[in-house]
């Protein structure tokens, strides 16, 4: 077992895009049934958050309780929550995860990388109270042209366990997995990385093993690719590819199960790349606004790629 | 336009795997009119065969009448067919093919390679017609242990127009496409070659891009990536990623146009990756079988890979 690089599922986070992180009771029991026995090393559950306008699920708040049951049904798993930072300030942080401690134990960061300084003051809270924590940073495509917020990688070393490379757009290829690497080793020799990807351009799975190629530590998957916009890496891929590899021990009869669970609510949701996610890709545009016009299921493909094309001079996200 | 591959559809050739190769004739109609718009250079429309047992649609003899349609409907066009190998003998090929000049640009050929000396003098019958002559030589992930067949490479200098690699398990990864060219070029320095993928572990994009980067002359892909077992590169992913480089023109509507009728049909017929066909692909397994059970629609994904597994030592193909 030569595997030196940790993996991080996802699911119940990323997907909760697709149904407002209202997960039946009964799905989420299998699920930890499945990773508990899987070689899954860390499980993000869902964002904690103080309360938004709007209707969000139980994964989007992870109540206690909702935590406790989880950890009980993983009791070998690591978990993770994630805060998004233009939420979360950090007069939030104790009430929001002082209740976690002794059950969660990573916190990650969802960060624009405009906002790095900021998300530095609130990891540092974060740490005091005992929890590893990740930095995802999203938008990678533009951290070639624009590097200059890895300055603060220096101040982060030894604060921050994981920094994330986000593949926001879904649209990096592989020869940009080596080059952002090669970019961010010139700012922190030592920082260990993570990889998450989207599979606009189907590029994740190539991606994801090229980041594990270049060193980096952590990666990212969800159960059939559940996830924002045109989804992740699948996570049946990742685990059936290293198991041939001899990396990971896999009990495949539990993996058929809980993936055929999932591929009921995908046939509802209808997650996975299209034309309209394609071009988001390709042309680094949000994938926010293509799900709604996607998910409306209401305009032809033709009419959501003539928004696009429209949009594509005026970049926006949320 | 500095693109120097050429691109070719065969989801009417590969794609009819999965219908028998019955395609409504609108439907065909409104494909023809979409790659008459586009920048495809060759269109696969199907094979040509003596009669086989048991029922083949309209593609799998494409007769004469079809064939001329297709080309008043793409007269901008190079019209490809296909012979598998193992069903066309030198004898048959006058009968067959005779009536397609004009027509007809080139002709491939499915060789196994265990075959290759027929195949060179079925190609040489070929050539006396005056067609362009393409070999799809399969299992290209088992080329780089037995090698020995590409030593015939030195005959085909001349005859063969392209030289395929063919990824019959679609387990073939991207470090498997440079080191099987550069095994390929250790016997022939110039012969062109082309990269024909599936999608099992979500490679094809992937491969595809990395054949192209190492000299490869044409590329395969299909509409939706309706093809055999888990299906081929999507013509639209590649197209869309090639305009946003600024190598191809593409009119966007008369993709998603062309896109949306083929989703119709993936409704149906449900190609496309899943567990069995991850695992078939990480373990070089044939592709039939698995499509035999998945589109049974019958079994569920754990019997399905059990049978899998089973099979995993004692492995045979068609």
């Amino acid at each position: 077992m030569g595997r030196k690089f940790k993996i991080l599922d996802c699911t119940l986070r990323d997907g909760g895009y697709y149904n407002n992180w209202d997960f039946d009771s009964n799905l989420v029991d299998v699920y930890c049934e499945f990773v508990e026995s899987s070689p899954i090393d860390y499980v993000e559950v869902g964002y904690r958050s103080i309360p938004l306008t709007g209707y969000f699920g139980e994964y989007f708040y992870c109540p206690i309780y909702v935590l406790q049951r989880l950890k009980k049904n993983m009791p070998s798993k690591d978990l993770v929550v994630i805060l998004n930072e233009k939420d979360i300030k950090v007069s939030h942080v104790k009430d929001l995860l002082s209740p976690c401690v002794g059950i969660i134990s990573m916190v990650r960061v969802a960060v624009d990388p405009k906002n790095m300084e900021r998300a530095i003051e609130l990891a540092k809270e974060v740490k005091t109270l005992g929890f590893l924590v990740a930095f995802n940073v999203m938008y990678m495509s533009n951290w070639k042209k624009d590097p200059g917020f890895l300055g603060s990688l220096v101040e982060i070393e030894g604060l921050v366990d994981y920094f994330y490379m986000v593949d926001s757009f879904g649209g990096v290829m592989i020869q940009d997995i080596k080059e952002t690497i090669d970019i961010i080793r010139d700012f922190s020799k030592d920082i260990p990385l993570g990889f998450h990807g989207h599979n606009n351009l189907e590029m994740a799975m190539a991606n994801t093993l090229e980041s594990i190629e270049n060193g980096c530590s952590i990666v990212d998957a969800t159960i059939t690719g559940m996830g924002r916009g045109a989804g992740n890496l699948r996570m049946e891929l990742l685990l059936t590819y290293l198991e041939n590899k001899g990396l990971v021990d896999l009990d495949f009869n539990a993996l058929s199960n809980i993936v055929a669970k999932f591929e009921e609510l995908k046939s509802m949701y209808q997650w996975g790349t299209n034309l309209p996610y394609m071009f988001s890709g390709a042309n680094s545009l949000p994938q926010k606004q293509v799900m709604e016009w996607v998910g409306l299921n209401r305009y032809p493909l033709s009419s959501i790629l003539t928004a696009l094309k429209n949009q594509k001079d005026s970049k926006k996200d949320n």
